[in-house]
Formats: structure tokens, sequence, C-alpha cells
């Protein structure tokens, strides 16, 4: 994704009307939680008190149309930009095109972002979020599989409820990647007026069948690791070994031969052991995935990336009969900006919604 | 892979220099085993009694010089063409281009195709073959991980040693798909006087570090399931859910978008269960990836998929310290045949070889 910073940040300055000065002082953010009393899915079933960790940057300007929403991505979460402290190693992953005088200019823009439902990194303590790890006040137990299943036009929904709640009365942009992207479209279905602008980054409307199944390969050596236990493993020992082979794949999924080839080409881990050799020893590739895959078991809920995947999975654009359909009801205009290496969102899926709307008589 | 099957047909009728009548009659065929009393490995271990199943099809001339040979591909075995009996419900996976008049005519040549070691189908009973499932006749139970790791160039070995004793002195042509591709130039490059024509089909002569990778996505969820216990599940519960999860990955790969619009799209399995109600309600794409995977349980051997995979990562080409040596080390003539729609034999795994052969002079 970072290679495509660049272009995206150039893109944005010219047409969301940024500023071309680059702050200088590191910015500081502060995650805030806000507690939705009820929330109804659209699948009918409704949850008391879900709570929703939030970032925002910049002022909200008195009439309330200055915001610009950041849906979170699959495995990201409402930390887009600036430190927590100025001692932390890292800024949000956006710090690059979000900031004072940046592509999207906080001294111009209110930005928000939300950890929104079953946010997969649970166990980062930063992160707020009410999802299948939640306990059921009903039972006194976690969720689990029993927490409802959401669409993508809910985690819109939760994000309207944070907005309404900041007094946002219009939305200049949202700007998301990956299954951000699918936030973006939805925002602009679901809300045809109160967005005037969508940036998807990596983008699709809805899955396909292809799309469909790379989620449930994701899902399946979850659903294969005995510790799973139908989802009901808490306080206990977690799918660790499963986590971790789903998110091998999508690690390729995120990356091109080229950048392995830079990064591990044919080295093995350890020059002294020859993975020709041996069963115990591996390729620097492998110790790439395994080092990221372990990041994320550290983080990450198992529950909450098969319920990331079945979101995506089931979601149709604006609740349509069909893709058609769905983006016949955008009004906001759109800047969709794909990757030619991107293994999971793969181009000829917007392609095909850019040559749905063309078809449409829309820019 | 059959979709290229007609092009492929055509390019190897003129290129082998097949016939071009059609036969009519079913063509029969015999599995017949052969044991070689001892195996040398790469790695420097030996192994006696090597057993190994083959198919032939057409009549080896006197000069013993018009013989093809069709290595096996990762999940298939020796039987390419033909029916063991009139009453088999399908013909082996190339009957469409092995057989009397076809492009591969067994009119003129004699073709030759082994099970090698550790194929995956151990469960297969017309599959004959040497590997981790086994028996150890040192300890009287299955070698599981201590059975030898083997290259490429050890498959290429022991066909080599199958030819011998079938009193085959020279090969017209190597003809092989995906990991019978890497076997195609390791042919030309281990014995560069033996073999006048390579046609690598889904090819590479060896894994670059992204592959190395893919392949370690397919070994981790088995490395994952409990049930495989470091190899030596034999005889109790198998790593079916991993080896399922694993063959899921292996099936997206094989298709592309277009193939599983077409089969499956948006589809529910079943249309009165909706997937967005229920985590027990599934897409058809998902039921068709249960379902294939399911079949590749009831036939694989887990260990075998993780020895293959292995063989693919480790193999160079030629045992040579670059891939440019090794391709230096060929004087066939090669027709290479890649799919631009296979994702884990990409087609600039053999365009970067075709590319190395031209600036080393060669066609």
């Amino acid at each position: 994704m970072r290679r495509i910073l660049g272009a995206l940040a150039l893109g944005l300055v010219s047409w969301l009307g940024g500023a071309h000065a680059w702050a200088q002082e590191p910015l500081l953010v502060e995650k805030r939680t806000m507690t939705i009393p009820r929330f109804s899915f659209v699948s009918g079933a409704t949850l008391a008190d879900v709570k929703v960790g939030y970032e925002t940057f910049g002022t909200l300007n008195a009439a309330g149309d200055n915001a610009i929403l950041v849906p979170r991505t699959f495995s990201t979460d409402s930390h887009v930009a600036g430190r927590y402290k100025a001692s932390d190693a890292a800024p949000g992953y956006w710090d690059a095109i979000v900031g004072p005088g940046k592509a999207i200019d906080t001294n111009r823009f209110f930005v928000v972002a939300t950890d929104n439902l079953a946010n997969l990194a649970t166990k980062n303590p930063t992160v707020v979020t009410t999802g299948p790890a939640t306990v059921d006040p009903a039972t006194g137990k976690p969720y689990g599989l029993r927490f409802p299943i959401y669409q993508v036009r809910d985690m819109v929904n939760l994000d309207k409820a944070v907005l309404d709640a900041l007094g946002v009365k219009h939305l200049h942009a949202v700007v998301g990647a990956s299954m951000g992207s699918f936030q973006t479209f939805e925002w602009a279905a679901s809300y045809p007026d109160f967005v005037d602008r969508i940036v998807p980054v990596l983008p699709t409307p809805q899955a396909d069948g292809f799309l469909i199944g790379w989620l449930a390969a994701w899902q399946a050596p979850i659903l294969a690791d005995l510790a799973w236990k139908g989802g009901d493993y808490y306080g206990g020992p977690e799918p660790a070994a499963g986590l971790a082979a789903a998110m091998k794949v999508a690690y390729l999924q995120q990356r091109w031969a080229g950048a392995v080839e830079r990064t591990a080409g044919l080295k093995p881990a350890d020059p002294a052991k020859d993975p020709a050799a041996s069963w115990d020893a591996r390729y620097a590739i492998e110790q790439a995935m395994d080092a990221d895959a372990q990041l994320r078991v550290r983080l990450f809920d198992a529950n909450a990336i098969l319920y990331g995947a079945k979101a995506m999975q089931i979601s149709r654009l604006g609740g349509a009969a069909s893709l058609e359909e769905g983006l016949a009801k955008i009004r906001a205009k759109a800047l969709v900006i794909p990757a030619k290496t991107d293994m999971l969102l793969w181009p000829y899926l917007s392609q095909r919604a850019v040559s749905i709307r063309r078809a449409q008589g829309r820019e």
C-alpha cells in the first residue's frame, strides 16, 4: 500500500483542495470512546451500548460540513495519523497523507476515523470496539458467533451515528482503502445527499464470487483449528495457528513478486541452515511471513477476522439487487484508485464498477 | 488447465510431428510397477526398493529413441491417457492430447508416465509410490518426515532409472505441466544429450522467493493442524482439516475470476439459505471449494503435499548457483506455454527464463 501513497497524495492534493505546505511539528492525537446506546443492524438484530473508539484531526467548522471520514481497512483501526505520545515509535498508517498541510489537510478539514464494529485488533489496548470478543451482558460471556453478522452498511451506519454525535452535517469526502473502499461506495449509495466525494483506494463496491472464495480461504484455517471451538475459545487457548496460516495468504496477496524478490529472494533465513537439507531450515520469505503472522496473532481476534471476511462476502452495494442498481444510487464524485499488484481486490473489480457508471452516463 | 488444451494440442501436432487423424476406439492402458533396488538422492540419502507406478502408451522402436516422457504434475500421477477398464468414468488427465493419432501420437511415439516419489494420491489404489506414507523397513513404521527430502532432480533421476529399465535410449521430448514443467527444464539441464525437446506448460524452471512463499502458505494449515503431529499421524486421525484449507488456496490459484463468475458468481449454495443470515449458510463457490478439498482429502497424503512443496521450493535448475548457469546447460529446443491466468506459476517466471536464454544467444 505504501507504494501508491505518493501517487495518492498528489492526486488528493489537487482533488480535495489540500494545501501544499508541509507541517514541521509532530502531530499528536487523542483516542476517544463513544457509546452508541442502541444500534440496529441491517439484519434486524439490535445491540445496546456499542462502544466505538475514534480519533479526530482538525476542527469542525460552524456549518459542520468540512468533514472527511477515513473508514477503517480490514486490519487497521482509527489511528490514521499522528502519535498518541511524541515518543511513539510510529505514527498512524496514513500519516504521510493526513495532517496539517498534507494531502488530506487537517488545517482545512475535520478528519474522523473510527475502530468500528468487530475491529480485528482487540488485543491492542488503544482499540475500542464491540464485537465477538465483547462480553454479552445477557450471558456474562463473550458473544463469539452469537454476535450479529454485520454488513458494510452497518459499518457505515455506525460511523454515521458517530458523525451525528460529533455534529457533522455533511461529508466533504470519504477516503478509504481496501475494506474501507467498500465503505466509501456504501456511503455514497446509502447517504447520497450527505457525501460529496468518495476516494476508494484498492477498491471494490462489493465482492464477486472469486473474492468470496478468497475470503473463505482466509476463514478456512481458522475454522480448521481445533482450538477455535466453534468460536468459544475466549479464556482458553486461541486458534493462533489457524489465524497465522490465514494471515500468510493475506501477506502474499498484499505483495507482488518484485517486492519479495527485493526483500527476500532465494535467501535462507539463516545462512548456516540450508532449507534443502532440513525441515527445520527455512527461507527468508518464510521467516518474514511468520514474523508478520505472529504480530497479528498478538493483536487480532480470530472471530473478528471471520466476521470481517463475512461482511465483505455478504454486502451488496446499497442493499440493491444488482451492482448496477447499487451504483445508480451514487451521486458523489469518485476518484477510484486501484493497484495492479493487489491480489485480493484486483483492478478488474473497480474497472467493472467504473464501466457500469460510464454506461449509466455518469463520470 | 483444460482451457489451454486446445492451443496446446494444435501446437504439439506440428511441433512434435504428430498425426492428424483421430482415433475412434477407446484406449486401454495397464498400470505397472517397477522397483528400483537402490536409489541415491541428490542430498546423499539412499533408499532401497523404491517402488514406482508407471504407464506406457505406444511401442518403443528398435533404436529406443522414439520416447516421450510426461512427468507428473504436483497432484496427478502416471495416468495421463486412456482407461484401465472400458467402464472407467473418465480417462487420464491429458487424454485429449495423448493417444493414437492425437497431438502426442502414440502410433508414432512411446509415451511413458510415472507416479514418481511421494506421489500425493497415496490413497488411490492405482497409485504406486514410495514416500513419507511408506513403511520404513528399518522401523516397521511409516517414514513420516524421516523420508529423505527430495528435489526435482531426484524426480528426474528416478524417471531416468525407469526409462533405462524400459530400454529407452533417447527422449524425443519431455512434456510436462506445472510441477512437471520444473522436470522438463531439469531433464534438459541434467541430461542435455538425452533430450531433444522440452514442452514446459504452466512453466517455471525453478521457484523464486514469491513462489517459495505461496508454497509455504500451502504448507502452513497442514503444519497448524494438531492432528498432523510432526508428520506421525499414520494409523490415527489425519490432518484432514489442514489439508482441506491448503487445497482451497490451490483451488483458487488454478482458476480465474471469470471462471468463478461463470460457475458460481454470487449464488448461495442453497437458494433457501441466505449466507448473510447465518454462519451455516454459504455461497456456491464455498461449496465448490469444499467439495474439491474433500475429494483431495480422500486421496491425498498431507505429508506428501509438504514434500512436493518443499521440492519446488529448494530445487535449483541443474544444481547451478544461478538460474543463468542452469539455463546455459540446456541444449534441447523448448516450446514454453504459460497461462496468463495461473496464480501460482505466473507468466513472469517463464518470461524471465526465456529472456535469459535469448540474452545467452539461444532461441
